[in-house]
């Protein structure tokens, strides 16, 4: 027989049971604590046309060369969905009786054809929670409160850094950069981190910046005080948008102390977010542990985008986060001890010769709600004890043929080697 | 400004709110039951190699034609899977290090570009359980005990049609029928609900089948003895596999009437399953309530695929069921009662002029495992209690300044009316 190529394609992996526990668990918690804050499920086609995924008000220039593309059919030409924000900006764009304020979460798949990195894959899930209809910074602070309990029930210490769009573009504007080129800056200095000053400072010659604009970028970016709200009043008075921006922070602040999370949220002025449809506050989410340097959630407002899809004037205030389920599994599972790793099973039922009568036993204890593997492989003892050992599975039940005659079966404790009698009716 | 083109591309579409909240407790629901069975999460990517879904051990030619087709910027020949098998399938010939017997889910979408139905999509989600590694007919059994509990959870009345495809293939091979024909009879037999006696014969006829083979098909089909076992004894001496096929359902029938599910489960001894891929017993779910008249699961044993896709003569023995998000969907939908349809929150909270300190009120509900959701519009009390209503919202909590100011907050029965005093601690 020919023998099938039946690797897995480059970017895409699958996830085997010892990892998809652990991501179904991470899946299941960020979805719990959505619903708590009141998040109405939605779900969107993976399949779009490509001219919606290829709209300016999407992923920007990088994304869109990064598309799968296809036909089906009826030759119609689509694209696999990138992210999850443009199909929810679709949805409310076709559903004009939807009310505002709406609050949806969506956890999917996305598709970017683009270069492998560690932990960077081809086909990943996102976990997204977008608020449209808010103008207040009450939405953010919802969100951001919203993260932190998704990560203490994960068990993940993290800091959220935010910043305002505002705020960074009015300060460019002060130091004299053009308007076509603040966007450009702004994604220049978002790799300040992980490229260093020297680097950034480069770039923005390499920009055309001229040399007083650099100079006064240099200075704002050295600035101990730049972390302070009293460093942007005498701007504020200059700009428009340094005014505005400066003021959503402070509304933000006053609800991040009234919620006593004011700790976990740290004010970063140079944080600017790769994707330019960024209006307002942006945020990403990182963990305390440097395990992992990369952020683990992120998002921000962007009032524009799905005015901008339906081609109205109308303003649709939108705020959304977004958690990347791949990087939070790698997060739990280095900082998982190994105690805490549970079976995924509450009972294993080892038939010996009784195999009709073990199915008895396990429905009578999934009835009650125990998640239980009946052993089919018809083992032999020691071979099924090896493998409640090896998948730490604690409590074991055999039934003998003995064991069945007598209407009792056996409960084996596999962490104190216990044994205990229960009796059961195996016949009426 | 241009207006975009939003619409959804033919045979997807979006499943808003009220539709998805029901599909996520049905997905919980199957998951969970899976999980008391001590079936383990797989996750498996979308993107495959063309070569291996267009695999003769696959979905067969009918769905081939089917399948999406795209390259990616490796030229790579990729396809989006039609199924969850394959995968699977896949899954075990690349792990030989997978402990046998492998009992594994996975609830994922799959795509098939073929001709739009009423209720059939072209990108679905399918709900699959597969066990490897069992010969016995116990693990027939154990699925399809499971596939009761799951619509019994679902309140779904169900019947599961039986059959075995040795059975079948041996009675035809008893009727001169030629071996490179019996599948295809099968394929035409497996019709006969949906297209009556007539259709199935003249097919047959098409088909070229002989005189006295189409004469002896069609008294079996007539025969009323043939739900009997008794009635197949007979053929049982002269044919190898209808006595295998015969010993096989008696094994069963043991196991099944030992749970007490044999009401529930009907032998059929037309019933075929298109796919060709199946090797014994087969089975499908149908509603007892005919509301819907296709089947809700099906499944059956498929011995020979994952040996074929490897390209050696080990025989892994598989036994797969695979339910279908949508038409459970539309089930349960079409029966729920209105008075059960609940609401997706648990409070509500309205702010008149209190929004902060109503951040801190619905945090303190969430905290204690409430679903909560807050006003974040500044909707007047009128409008605010409308939506209570529109949305089936029982409890209404509502902080006015004055409430603020005297430490307390107001709760309100909108079932019944009544309004209460609740004590709280705005400031301290």
């Amino acid at each position: 027989m020919k023998k099938m190529n039946y690797q897995n394609v480059k970017g895409t992996q699958d996830y085997l049971p010892s990892a998809e526990i652990i991501r179904r668990n991470i899946r299941r918690t960020l979805e719990d604590v959505f619903i708590l804050y009141g998040c109405k499920p939605l779900e969107t086609p993976i399949l779009n046309y490509t001219e919606l995924l290829a709209s300016k008000y999407g992923g920007g220039s990088e994304i869109l060369e990064e598309m799968y593309t296809l036909t089906d059919r009826g030759e119609r030409e689509l694209a696999l969905r990138y992210d999850l924000t443009i199909p929810f900006a679709k949805v409310v764009a076709m559903n004009p009786s939807i009310k505002m304020p709406f609050k949806r979460y969506e956890i999917g798949k996305v598709f970017r054809d683009g270069p492998i990195k560690t932990g960077r894959f081809r086909e990943f899930t996102q976990c997204d929670v977008d608020i449209v209809g808010v103008e207040s910074q009450i939405a953010e602070a919802e969100l951001m409160k919203m993260a932190l309990d998704a990560f203490n029930k994960l068990s993940l210490k993290v800091k959220i850094q935010f910043n305002n769009r505002k705020l960074l573009s009015g300060m460019l504007e002060v130091f004299e950069t053009s308007a076509e080129q603040i966007n450009k800056v702004v994604l220049i200095l978002d790799k300040i981190e992980k490229v260093g000053l020297e680097a950034v400072i480069r770039e923005l010659e390499e920009l055309g910046l001229s040399v007083s604009t650099i100079g006064s970028i240099q200075k704002f970016l050295g600035d101990k005080g730049n972390t302070s709200f009293n460093y942007y009043e005498p701007f504020a008075e200059k700009n428009g948008q340094v005014k505005q921006g400066l003021e959503e922070l402070k509304e933000l602040i006053s609800y991040l102390d009234f919620l006593e999370i004011n700790h976990e949220c740290v004010f970063n002025p140079f944080l600017a977010r790769g994707l330019e449809i960024y209006t307002g506050t942006i945020y990403e989410i990182f963990l305390v542990d440097p395990i992992i340097k990369s952020s683990i959630g992120s998002g921000g407002r962007y009032d524009n985008a799905i005015g901008g899809l339906i081609g109205t004037n109308q303003k649709f205030s939108t705020v959304g986060i977004s958690f990347g389920l791949d990087v939070i599994y790698t997060a739990v599972e280095k900082t998982m001890e190994t105690s805490s790793v549970h079976s995924y099973l509450d009972y294993y039922v080892i038939p010996i010769n009784t195999l009709i009568e073990s199915l008895l036993v396990a429905n009578f204890f999934r009835e009650k709600g125990y998640r239980v593997e009946l052993e089919l492989g018809n083992k032999k003892l020691r071979k099924a004890l090896d493998k409640a050992n090896i998948e730490n599975i604690r409590n074991v039940i055999i039934v003998g043929e003995n064991e069945v005659k007598n209407n009792y079966f056996k409960i084996k404790d596999m962490f104190t080697g216990e044994e205990k009698k229960e009796s059961f009716q195996f016949y009426k």
